[in-house]
């Protein structure tokens, strides 16, 4: 018997297991809500920092503000106990990942969350290939470092990281991974 | 041999230990980039989340914004590989913190993350008495569930809390209470 995350009507039961033309962002807040409702991890998406430039006079409105990019990673929470963090991406190559896709100070970031044992990883998703991999940061970080390209090859990912599949409940169940590394 | 966060000068050294009028926000973000450059600890403010109403057209420009609450709570992060989370607040009055303070939506939260077993508590400030303590979660929602009253006496805060002195480094060392809370 699978447990179906809130929302979902029994008709979507039958449907393949496919994205359904969700973005990886909308993937992820529905696990994330999955994970929620069944007590099985914390997770959340940060808030997207906002550089505020302007308030109106006397009032609590907001008249000019700008996106800013996260100086860390888009996910982070809890799950059995351990500080889980991660950043997620979505290309449209089919042969490698860019590397130009993170920030430095989110390289800086993973580093410093690995010397206080997070467990830390990217979700990638190949768009074109309707594929999903969690890559742990510390592979991503060797590449990096044992490497000047300027992306990873897919077959490094297959052969460092973890694939990750759609279930059942339309989610991308990444903690069936997790669980395994630590 | 005291560590001094960068920035601070040696003078301030013969300081006798007080918040030297810094708020409770500015002393934890102090505290915080002290534990980040001393690789104790990454934990964050989680940035304020705003809600979009208008961007001007074609453009990147926000022009009608409004600040939400956070559902959540103010920080989290990692130490030692245990997930850190908590919401820090300050209050004038001298006998009592009122309950008004939290949101149901953060009990919840706290309800939630205890269950995966994160480290969980409320960092308290009472601003006239200069004093400031770290109430775990769970005897703050003990507390909530055993009692009708609309505010905890500090006599309950002191008894099942811990005093946080500001240190040497004029920082908030949270982290050597929790260091003991599992």
């Amino acid at each position: 018997m699978v447990n179906y995350p809130s929302g979902i009507n029994s008709k979507q039961k039958t449907t393949s297991f496919n994205n359904r033309g969700m973005s990886l962002e909308t993937l992820l807040n529905r696990t994330n809500s999955y994970y929620l409702d069944k007590d099985i991890a914390v997770i959340y998406k940060k808030p997207t920092p906002i550089k505020i430039v302007k308030m109106a006079p006397k009032s609590e409105k907001i008249i000019e503000a700008y996106f800013e990019k996260h100086s860390t990673t888009d996910y982070n929470g809890v799950y059995k106990g351990k500080y889980i963090d991660f950043e997620a991406k979505s290309t449209m190559c089919k042969t490698a990942f860019p590397l130009s896709n993170f920030q430095k100070c989110q390289i800086t970031h993973f580093q410093k969350i690995i010397i206080q044992k997070a467990v830390a990883f990217v979700i990638i998703e190949f768009a074109s290939l309707q594929k999903y991999y969690l890559l742990p940061a510390q592979k991503l970080l060797s590449f990096i470092i044992n490497n000047t390209r300027k992306s990873i090859p897919l077959k490094y990912i297959e052969n460092n990281g973890y694939e990750i599949k759609i279930s059942a409940s339309i989610i991308l169940d990444y903690l069936d991974i997790v669980k395994d590394l630590f």
